[in-house]
């Protein structure tokens, strides 16, 4: 076994003691840079502290940089891994620093880091948690047209109760344009309701009162469709054995026995 | 095929090459026709380029109108279009800038064109779009006698709540009258909660409470009629077997004889 | 036929085309007498037309005096009326403008009417209304004491993460006492979220986004809960033919053969 | 039976009699505690009755202190007890007080005795009670994994978003640092919206509402979930053939063959 492929070993697999310590220890710098970041962005601890979290920051980023030219050259094919999802989050969390030469706001763009937190699922790497995503993305993944037509449902409600709304109570009431109303809309529609915008006149609140009563109505509807969906999933997940004598499907997980006509069943 | 038939085609079907791009453009028009209204309604941007938008406006409202007129000429029966849903959508979208002239206001219902994006699904002629959509369609239809049941109990519950909060919390904290109470209970019951009124005094803070806490198993009852809709229709739908004999296909899974004629099904 | 089985018939069935009128005219003098009450709490209104609704509201008062004493007069059992739910309704809207001579806040108690206006559903005597009604009345009955364990968790919960709030931010950002606290925390965990009292310290603003992602989980149990019981009632709703040869249970409403056996099924 | 014994069925047990009254004062003293507690956080009140309030509170401590003692004393192995959350919860209970000395804010963790209100359901020892517990609780444990990987998606949103949203809208507009920010996202995403923070510039408003779109979509994850189990769990329990020969319950309804051991079910 090459150098290589040790490493490749190391970094790429999670199944080995020396890949899990890799996996974790690199979960921990990725933690400790991200709450760097944030604790960075505070004023008070930014005027005390900031000298020595820009050095920190420094460290983390050639260790980050050496990570990501490693796992490009321990690799057979380098480019599937540069273009896939994980590569561009990995090149992504280490350019900031180097970018912030240039631009200063780049600093901030280092909690792109959090996304790298979603390799903690490799080293769970227990199987119902895996079960369990699938089942999440299987439901959701078919959910998805009814979910669209949905959401493409409320964009226009908005447009038109938004506008209403502009009419009615008009810029002298926090409506100031349209867009604005089209906002307040959206932040009624989905119960959020911050305040900093309301209706002021009867009018609009009457009306403000009917759109809270369809966003009501409303919320019920991507509810209903995953909740169906969840359902429906593990309701197939249940019937994964079929009788050889009589090709009954309806087993229950732990059956022995066909329900149907009383053959043996084949446990998995 | 006469010119009528030709311009049938390309403006009502979406089938042909011609009638995709035909929609396509509509489409693209609406969402330009309906983003310079939107834009028109911000002051600053009012105040630079309000003359720019107004002649847009103008040449988009001739484009729609030559449209509705050319919808009206090359259908066989004009009536049924007219006073179907996107008949009138059609006609509120071009005639805004015409009444302009007299209400200015009539100015912002040009957003109503939001509802032609509804064509959108005409192009996405995807099947299971179509699917999805009346599967939501026909879950919403056979919810609503409970939904209406709902809504009536929810409206009852405002009243008298409202009511309540009117009298212990009063005009001096916001409260000032009934009708105002009634929209605050709305705004609690719905969870969306702007915080432009809200109880002050202990009694109305321990009613609030109770009036949120119901809102919260409120908020239940429709997202379970929903849920139980999309389930039950679900189930529905993995119900294809159809009968031999009398082409029935609303069977159940484990059914072996049809249920409409008695002929006997093939199991898959 | 007396007069008052006559009499009976009219007010209390809404099967004969004169009941139905008389609920039909009753329910509208309700509707009226609460737009009054509200409309009179408005200042702006009350200024002007006070002494109009005064006696617009006597002429109601009478009108329901009337019908009250009428409705116990033509009943066999009158108590069975007067301490049915309805007749103490009847009663309480009758009674708050004789009691305003004493008490002046009586008169907004008036809006309790609005419970009488759930007559409208004995002219509404559709059976979908009807079943749809006890359906909702029985999945919710079931799933009682679910909720009751629920609720009392919610209780539980607000007491203990409103003394920490309290503790944590203290009188000087608002949290004035434990029960405000409380008020606060089930503000948050229902997501409703006024913005009257609100999290200012860094520590209370970590302790508030713990309870509103617990929030977020907890509004899933009772929504899940009642999706269950309606999916369950609405599975044992069509399951009510069984077949006379196999006993078969499991069939569709509108079958008409078993599609066990092919027996033919008496459709109801 | 000795006196440990009979004191043992009076303070452990709920069955008999005495162990019912016991329970019941508990409750009750309890209560009253921590109403005292609530009470004496209000500035007013506690300026008044401070003084008898604190004399009462060294009774309840006296009274649950001996309790306590008793519990150990009458047990056969008392550091089971101890060290159960009964046991835990009890001590917590009794020490404010006594730390009052050292540490004056201890004096409102009173409210954790809240905690030993659950002891309610030992006197509410009815079936259906405990059932419907132990299926919260086994719903709520199964889809345990898919809600752990729903909140770390929740996390990662947050963090990005709370970012984004602090580079655009920056300190000026109240999005001080990105813990705040992230304070915020979460605040929104749960649709609480409480309102102290919110964006002003039209980019922050756009990608606001992006976020309560996208948590709107998000809050039916969750209640997806746990409905899916609910109505798992209930389908079980509907469940109710066993077989004469292995005992074994888990039949599906149609079922006519036990699956763990071949043997014929009667059909009901």
């Amino acid at each position: 076994m090459s150098w290589k492929e040790k490493l490749h070993e190391i970094i790429y697999e999670a199944d080995t003691r020396k890949g899990k310590i890799f996996d974790v220890i690199l979960l921990i710098v990725i933690a400790i840079s991200i709450i760097l970041v944030m604790l960075d962005s505070v004023q008070s601890i930014y005027d005390q502290y900031h000298e020595y979290f820009y050095y920190a920051e420094w460290i983390i980023t050639i260790i980050f940089t050496i990570e990501y030219i490693l796992r490009v050259v321990c690799i057979k094919k380098p480019k599937k891994y540069i273009f896939s999802f994980y590569g561009i989050v990995d090149l992504l969390s280490t350019l900031p620093l180097y970018i912030s030469f240039f631009l200063t706001t780049s600093y901030a763009l280092m909690t792109l880091r959090a996304l790298r937190l979603l390799r903690v699922f490799r080293i769970l790497k227990i199987t119902r948690y895996i079960g369990a995503g699938n089942r999440l993305m299987i439901a959701l993944k078919s959910s998805l047209p009814k979910i669209m037509i949905f959401i493409f449902s409320v964009v226009i409600i908005s447009f038109i109760a938004g506008t209403i709304m502009y009419l009615v109570e008009g810029p002298e009431h926090g409506f100031t344009s349209i867009p604005v109303s089209i906002y307040w809309t959206v932040v009624t529609l989905t119960t959020v309701g911050f305040g900093d915008i309301h209706p002021v006149t009867p009018l609009g609140q009457s009306i403000a009162t009917l759109i809270m009563v369809l966003g009501y109505g409303v919320i019920a509807v991507p509810t209903g469709i995953v909740s169906s969906e969840f359902v429906q999933s593990s309701n197939n997940q249940t019937q994964t054995q079929s009788c050889f004598n009589c090709n009954e499907k309806d087993h229950l997980d732990d059956a022995k026995y066909c329900h149907n006509c009383g053959y043996t069943l084949n446990n998995k």
